[in-house]
């Protein structure tokens, strides 16, 4: 049943010229207001009458242009409301409401006689407005030297922050005061294989932020495309973050011909930390779907020849001996093996196998292409061309046994950052993929961007980004991208873009580890856009007893690997450890194996940024719900209700827990797993560890199933 | 039949490690000495005897890496003979000899443990060195900061030169001193779509210059790929030119992997201008033919839908109602026309009637797509498709015609230097002119180049241009490419690369004129490196007659124009003025009709660059000849002898001379045509006007046609 409503009323900019817009969401309890002071468009927010964003310019600073920050005069104001339901191809529900108050002021600078439209929507969870450049005489191609978005805070609010950056997103978050970030910037900033700051107080998006009097404020953007990527700047005397766009390689921040639009500047807002998580707002603010058939478009749960080579115990390269690689000109045939290549036809063939066992949809392969040798960090143009394989990987032989085995494989493409040349084999390697039935790809862009000087996230890269997804589509393929930009909802409008990184993922436990508390600020921030392919379900914690040489710790307890299947959504889920280790742990295992990848419902019963977050998910098309608690630092008993479930059912719950003595850094592997017998007013508490957590299947069961289960 | 001759001896470095290496040419006129000095690879070369270039040191600064400027040490030198004779797919001779001396130099830079070649070709017109970097352990990636060759001269020449410029080559030539360039740079130095200097004494090669003594010199480079352009910067105190090589957005100069080599650095000299012009030295320091198949590479002579556009008669957009296109939004049919639209199917029909009727090969149409409303001067980056023909265009029904009359079709593809854009849809573009049969395109690069930053002739352009041609060359597609990075030889290996503009055409003489003399200085410079699209054949000089808002005016007589389809050599000749224009002189367009385009002999006669070029050549597998002469500033009467035609033939020739009243400013269409009867005993007397010339057809005829004629 879809609703669709649509009411709008003009009001002459005459009336409105003096007085300020003051305006509403659909259920009244956030207002904003927006007035041009002083020739200045200037918006603030609030939540039943608590300000959230005070008085704050907007605007935009241009090339070799008058700007469009001051010598405004409304000149009309258009308010409607929208209301409406849709259904997405994959996702958290089964259907999202789309719902909102508009206003829409259509400004206008008398010294120029130009047009700038400024759109505002208002959800009952926060606030999203974006500049329109209309079509018109004395605006049409114009270059930006920077976007002045402010967002003024109310005060000295807590953070979960990472250093702002024009090509990396892959740090820890810093949680800290607004005015501790420039003393603590240095200590958030780690190294990165393509990095590049621009000031002690620049942060990223999505930004989640807590304030003393208890509300939780979220900033990021929204269907980011044909535009640069914003960062946050913060002044500290004043408290306010202003935007700050990522530039190309001479400076320029954005080449933009009207009519266009900026993104959607988004600000959610709520006194319970679950509505964060909850909301749909980014995704409402993106565009339909674009792609008429999405038959092809599936979730996938999958395994890869990936972790050995994380770890150090295997390797991407095939060969040790060749200090540089020429494609076409090394005959690798000739080369000596390094022994370590775990790419190989037999290897690839036992994860093949140990999938179809395990009823995984398909097998991921990194280093099977000709070229890793030396793909990083030489500024090296041709690197790859995503179709040859390496001598011992045999692409028609691996294809068949997969086919025969039901499994799909799934295409790897490292571009080592090289754009152009991505684009130029693009085409061809789309067609391999379809002629060996490849129904993914992930992508990868590690390193500095070739065109030089160009950044992962300036508007050069995104225009790239989401050609590649694009095409894609043409061939039927979905794209699961590493190191590209953070997504932004984009995944409404194109759902064959089923995944991204952009954030640190597990690889990083294997690089020194990350912070314990990572996967209950992730949710808050990154996954605010889109799904992420976080690679969990590490059970071996200590990766030197896969590689001797590196002594890194996974910072999690198994529970909470088994947990992250449930908390960190997304229709692409890897079991990312080795299969030996999964074998150590059947029973554990069971869970990642029987865990859904789609979703009908959500129900988030506990959240805290930094502290915990549980979530219960109802499997699509079915009656079965799985739940996941992650838990940060110290150790918590969390309290559950089990009222999500159908009232007149019984279900059997199987709880993955931490044992009583877990914990993530000397006894992760201690866990608990128990049956109980569930209904709807069952009730749960559960101690979760120090980087911790615990995983619940609840399977509908007949009652003669549930005889002598204990009832919770 | 073909020679080949190598012999080789290796001197071992101890012998050599003192003294220098001294060299000859196989006729031994020309020595070059190599040594290593204070640890400083330098050379110098003279012509009997006589300096050429003074002592002048090798090398190259390195990016975050130690110089391969000094610390150098001789290894082992390597010296050979080469003689060998080939074939081209077409050019200005039947055969080509390649005949030279090679000294190849290993030095060694113990500091560094890094080895580096230089490599010495020395032919009988002069010197071609190039740096060789073999594999090796520690010089394998690295950047260049710049290339430090030099070319020290020995005295105050008269130099012929263009301002260097990182984006363009269109410039007039202005002859002076060397000492004088820093004053003059200002002046020679005119406006441009795209343009960069970098040093006011800063020029640009093919230069050519003049001793006091007598002594033709010409600087150029050949084989460019994979490397930047390189200028010339002059130190005057020392008249010591250095390479300067053209940077990339963020300043470096070149990324190179090793192995890999430089392109050739070349000095031509002789004591005879004419021997400059002859020399295959460029063509011969590139690798073979690289194309198997050729049958599909053929001289095309055409006629264009262009000359109106330029002059201001027509226009290349269809409709002045669009401030901005969006190519696949932007509905044409619902614009308004601007009645000025040349490409226009009728139109067109006219041309290919016009070279149906005159034998043309083929038919230029610029302006048929989408997307000249906005295509210039906006930093756009979608700016054409090359696939949507505007709706006054009708691609399937021009190419029945032009099918039904025996014409083809050459296709226009502009960029406007958005080079990624113009890579995303090359294959559609070759595709869509495989299917509509068009053999060859005309490509243009003009504006700055998208991505921002880069330059025309900077390596990553030089390798887009060259990606374009190898591109081309897998559908069978024929590359004239305008605004692209001059030649340098490489149509030997890719003879599908026509023809190149970038030189000051003669759409310049619209747009204010050129010199009278450039033609005279062009074969000595921008010719050296390969066929220019010069696109001859201007009848009407006032060029207001076409468009009354434009007073430029064609500094060049009738005649002279005539000329230029045999002094400017080119697969590729276009007859660029109106047909109606030609209907006026029927007479003197014959000859345009008569002339060849691939020859098996070409004889230069006289020649002193910036005055006058005289040269004879023989038809492809005929006995027709041809004769062009241009005149340069002051009159002149050329003296030629025709003892290049068979001793036992008698020919009829037919002289288009100036009127004895004419002149390219006030009597540019004063013409004569007379015929004569002709053997290899005749002598011409024939003076020509300044900014004039004369052509000459010499067919070959029996006594009974010869009959009444003037006997030569």
């Amino acid at each position: 049943m879809k609703k669709f409503i649509i009411s709008a009323a003009l009001v002459l900019s005459a009336i409105n010229l003096s007085l300020a817009q003051n305006f509403s969401s659909p259920d009244g309890d956030l207002e904003m207001s927006f007035e041009v002071k002083d020739s200045v468009p200037m918006y603030s927010l609030s939540l039943n009458g608590k300000k959230v964003i005070e008085t704050s310019k907007l605007g935009l600073e241009l090339k070799e242009q008058e700007d469009l920050l001051s010598g405004f005069e409304i000149l009309e104001t258009k308010e409607s409301t929208y209301d409406n339901t849709w259904t997405p191809v994959w996702g958290e529900t089964k259907e999202i409401r789309n719902h909102y108050n508009e206003l829409a002021v259509t400004m206008n600078q008398p010294s120029t006689d130009r047009k700038l439209v400024i759109r505002f929507r208002l959800f009952d969870e926060g606030l999203g407005f974006r500049y329109e450049f209309p079509e018109q005489a004395n605006l049409v191609y114009f270059v930006i030297e920077e976007e002045r978005t402010q967002f003024a805070m109310t005060g000295d609010h807590t953070a979960f922050w990472i250093p702002g950056d024009y090509d990396s997103q892959e740090y820890d978050y810093t949680e800290s005061k607004l005015s501790e970030i420039r003393e603590m910037f240095d200590v958030a900033l780690t190294d990165n294989a393509s990095q590049e700051q621009f000031s002690k107080t620049g942060v990223q998006t999505s930004l989640m932020m807590k304030t003393e009097d208890g509300l939780y404020i979220n900033l990021h953007e929204a269907a980011l495309k044909e535009y640069s990527l914003m960062n946050l700047n913060l002044d500290e005397e004043n408290m306010i973050f202003e935007s700050w766009l990522t530039p190309d390689a001479i400076g320029n921040k954005g080449y933009i011909q009207a009519p266009a639009e900026s993104p959607w500047r988004t600000i959610m807002v709520s006194d319970d930390a679950r509505d964060i998580l909850a909301s749909n707002m980014n995704l409402n603010l993106n565009e339909p779907n674009k792609i008429d058939d999405t038959s092809w478009i599936k979730p996938i749960k999958y395994i890869g020849v990936w972790w050995e080579m994380i770890t150090g115990k295997s390797s991407w390269a095939y060969t040790d001996e060749l200090p540089a690689v020429k494609l076409g000109e090394t005959d690798y045939t000739k080369t000596k093996p390094n022994g370590k290549h775990a790419a190989n036809t037999e290897h690839v063939k036992e994860y093949i196998d140990f999938a179809a066992e395990h009823g995984f949809d398909g097998v991921l392969v990194e280093g099977w292409n000709e070229g890793w040798e030396d793909w990083f960090g030489k500024s090296k143009d041709y690197v790859f061309n995503f179709v040859t394989p390496y001598p011992d990987f045999d692409v028609e032989e691996i294809h068949k046994y997969a086919q025969s085995k039901g499994v799909k494989m799934i295409m790897h493409h490292e571009t080592s950052g090289a754009i152009r040349n991505y684009e130029r084999h693009m085409d061809t390697a789309y067609k391999f993929m379809n002629k060996y039935d490849y129904p993914a790809v992930k992508s990868g862009y590690v390193g500095d961007i070739i065109p030089r000087g160009e950044h992962h996230y300036g508007q050069w890269a995104i225009n790239h980004f989401l050609y590649a997804v694009e095409k894609a589509a043409d061939y039927k393929v979905m794209v699961n991208a590493h190191e590209a930009v953070r997504p932004t909802g984009l995944r409404r409008t194109y759902p064959n873009l089923i995944g991204n990184e952009s954030a640190r993922g597990t690889e990083f436990q294997a690089f020194g580890g990350s912070k314990p508390n990572h996967v209950t600020i992730l949710p808050f921030t990154r996954l605010i856009g889109g799904p992420m392919d976080y690679t969990p379900g590490i059970f071996e914690m200590d990766i030197s007893k896969l590689n001797p040489d590196n002594n890194s710790h996974v910072n999690s307890t198994l529970a909470n690997q088994l947990a992250l299947y449930v908390t960190m959504y997304s229709p692409l889920q890897m079991a990312a450890d080795l299969p030996e280790n999964y074998m150590k742990f059947p029973d554990a295992f069971q869970f990642i194996k029987d865990v859904a990848l789609d979703w009908d419902d959500s129900d988030y019963l506990e959240a805290e940024p930094g502290d915990y977050i549980t979530v219960a998910r109802k499997e699509k098309g079915g009656n079965n719900w799985f739940v996941g608690n992650v838990n940060g630092n110290d150790a918590r008993t969390s309290k559950i209700k089990f009222d999500f479930l159908d009232n007149d059912k019984e279900y059997i719950a199987t709880v993955y827990s931490d044992a009583a003595d877990a914990h993530y850094k000397d006894n992760p592997q201690a866990y608990e797993i128990k049956k109980y017998r569930v209904n709807s007013k069952s009730q749960l508490s559960q101690r979760s560890a120090p980087g911790g957590g615990y995983a619940i299947s609840i399977m509908e069961a007949e009652r003669s199933e549930t005889r002598g289960l204990e009832k919770l």
